[in-house]
């Protein structure tokens, strides 16, 4: 091989390496040395000391205090502590932000609770090709409260909003798309809809401990996110939910669990919310679930969101540069944004054969995942994916096309979770 | 000490233990040595087993499959798992319980659900004092639904739903009270209000794992329990959701998650509930959670839970003898009803100084709980506690009060969870 001098070489790619200010975050997770992970969109890697907060949860608070952690391990505030954590890399308030359920669960608290503060509103406005739990949820409180979902291509939500005009209740959408990684412009379609008298509701799937994002300094209303994504909480790890402080009187969520109570433990028949962001809180939530949650987010103590940014989009310019120049006529398109500034931290690539290629890139140690109906997705997690494992991973994608392994009867086989 | 005839010994209870049936199930468990724990109906003890479980879901599935576990390590249907073992202790088919969210939020679930299959009608019935969560979600989805909610007195259920008639959508109860430990007849309650076409969603908070219940016995049409009660699930662990098979087509519950989707991995953008308990589900679940709750009901592997619940009846029927024996003049007074048929595996007793006593007691490692206002609340779960355990404890009990211990100022301070 002689490349010529414009053509990016693994050498070039491991320099990259030698330069990253923050490749030291890798050490901070437990990785299998056979994989490059492309896949924390999906599920986050395990974080070191994660194992040791459970077995300390599960030997001595759980085995030895028993009921008594409650108070004496200081279980009952785990939530709101976990919140606080997060709420740094979102830009919110620590009391803004608190871990419960899932985000199909805070979407629907949200929804309806936001369109309780707007009776007199009849529209919502969301995404075609938001991710279906968002979609479910917009479309069933819809009904419910007798309201019109519109849902729009990203192109066209800015018009919808206008067009809505004074009987905009909400609007409804995902940051950065789990397809294509688009970003929306948080602060512009935020003020456009507050300015015609609307709330905004933000699911952070793919934004939370990967994008620096500033819900305060966009005066966002309202946000769910993802525990088990690039926050690395575990398989199904809790959500989050963030309410801006000066809806904490007026917003009434419907699911009102005895933990969302002003008094929990004074047992009352009386419902009275509690006039914090406890009142997100509905029964009892997995307390180990919560608590390797937040042990997990320690990974992000000392980590400067803007830096981990600025590589994750590095890290995509490099991949698409490599998919150019070594993937070319093999039939793949790019399916996010190009400029990076307009992209989450993951590029996806749509090909026909989409589901076979990634099963037989997984086969050698490639994880990115697959999302119907022909899109690879690929996602870089700042804290531990390296400029190198763009070139292993191109190169990897290339072999697999070459010698067709695509082709097995077992990469062609769907199977339960993709 | 010169007993009479008829007191009970410690000898007595001794004897009680060497000859029970299933006093080796107590190994199944980790209890501290210095315990006597009667608060299962709180949080269920640790089971062997269910450390290993976990260690090995992180350190293997987690941290080496990672994405993979989905489908490798078979995290997929845990759920199901875990529901169709919970099935056997409630009397229901594998197929008709699934594992999810908490209590709160499935009551939401089949509230809403069950009021849709019954438009016409306008009453719920529920009981005045049922669990506070359960009151909560029954007054918020009354009031969605445009429906009236009559909280009765327990001895006033069957005449309010007979007043209620052709206008009853539905009856909501507990089926053992958290309190007193009362015990409803299910399949009286469930006919009486089927004969008037009405739908019932039993509770089963305190009755899964320590009450023979028999769903499909007494024709139940929903119901709901608690994972980390008298199953042993972890603190906080997920609840699980019971929905007879002839409900399956015509049931839609309102938080339509995508893991409740006939085909969640279509990605589809119309709702279409899977047919079966899966439309249970919401979004993605703790699958640590989950995975603890599953290692944790091998417990009940080969237990009959008639020999089971004979042991809790007789425990409880002890209990009150040595109290009535041992404690008069006290100030006790039984909370719980007297015959053992009508009682769940608690006993509770009323004290003016109920929370200090309690607090207090478990100072001693008599370990119950405290109900304001002012309810002593002792867990008799059959598989680890000891008859010794009840001699033991009401001495305990005895001692604190002819010592005074009680009125020690850190006893009386109130702490955040009771």
């Amino acid at each position: 091989m002689n490349p010529s001098s414009d053509q990016i070489t693994r050498a070039h790619t491991e320099k990259m390496d030698a330069n990253d200010p923050i490749a030291h975050l890798r050490d901070r997770f437990v990785l299998p040395e056979s994989d490059i992970y492309l896949d924390g969109n999906s599920l986050g890697p395990l974080p070191h000391g994660v194992m040791e907060r459970l077995e300390k949860a599960v030997k001595e608070e759980w085995a030895q205090g028993l009921i008594r952690s409650w108070n004496d391990a200081d279980w009952y505030p785990a939530p709101q502590r976990a919140g606080a954590a997060i709420s740094r890399l979102i830009g919110a308030d620590e009391d803004e932000v608190i871990v419960c359920d899932s985000i199909s669960v805070n979407l629907y608290k949200l929804l309806v609770g936001a369109l309780r503060m707007r009776k007199d509103r009849k529209i919502i406005v969301s995404e075609i090709g938001n991710f279906p739990t968002d979609v479910y949820i917009n479309a069933e409180v819809a009904k419910m409260m007798g309201c019109e979902l519109r849902c729009v291509l990203p192109e066209e939500v800015e018009q919808a909003i206008d067009e809505a005009g004074e009987n905009l209740a909400l609007v409804q959408l995902t940051h950065i798309h789990y397809k294509s990684g688009r970003v929306y412009d948080m602060e512009g379609i935020t003020k456009r809809a507050q300015d015609l008298g609307g709330l905004v509701i933000w699911d952070l799937a793919h934004s939370a401990g990967t994008y620096p994002v500033q819900l305060n300094g966009c005066n966002a209303d309202f946000a769910v996110g993802c525990g088990y994504k690039y926050l690395n909480g575990g398989p199904g790890a809790p959500a989050f939910v963030f309410v801006a402080r000066r809806h904490f009187e007026t917003m009434h969520q419907p699911l009102v669990g005895w933990h969302g109570h002003a008094e929990p433990f004074a047992f009352t028949q009386e419902y009275k919310p509690h006039a914090s962001i406890e009142q997100m809180l509905t029964g009892t939530a997995s307390q180990l679930a919560t608590l390797v949650l937040e042990a997990a987010l320690k990974v992000f103590d000392d980590v400067d969101m803007n830096v981990l940014r600025q590589k994750n989009m590095a890290l995509g310019d490099l991949f698409i540069a490599l998919v150019e120049q070594e993937l070319g006529g093999m039939g793949f398109e790019l399916a996010s944004p190009k400029e990076a500034e307009g992209r989450g931290s993951q590029v996806s690539l749509t090909h026909e054969h989409g589901y076979a290629i990634m099963q037989a890139v997984i086969a050698r140690g490639v994880v990115g995942d697959f999302r119907a109906p022909d899109i690879l997705r690929f996602g870089f997690a700042a804290p531990y994916v390296r400029y190198v494992d763009m070139w292993d991973a191109v190169h990897h994608i290339r072999e697999v096309m070459q010698t067709e392994e695509w082709k097995r009867p077992e990469f062609n086989e769907r199977r339960a979770v993709t």
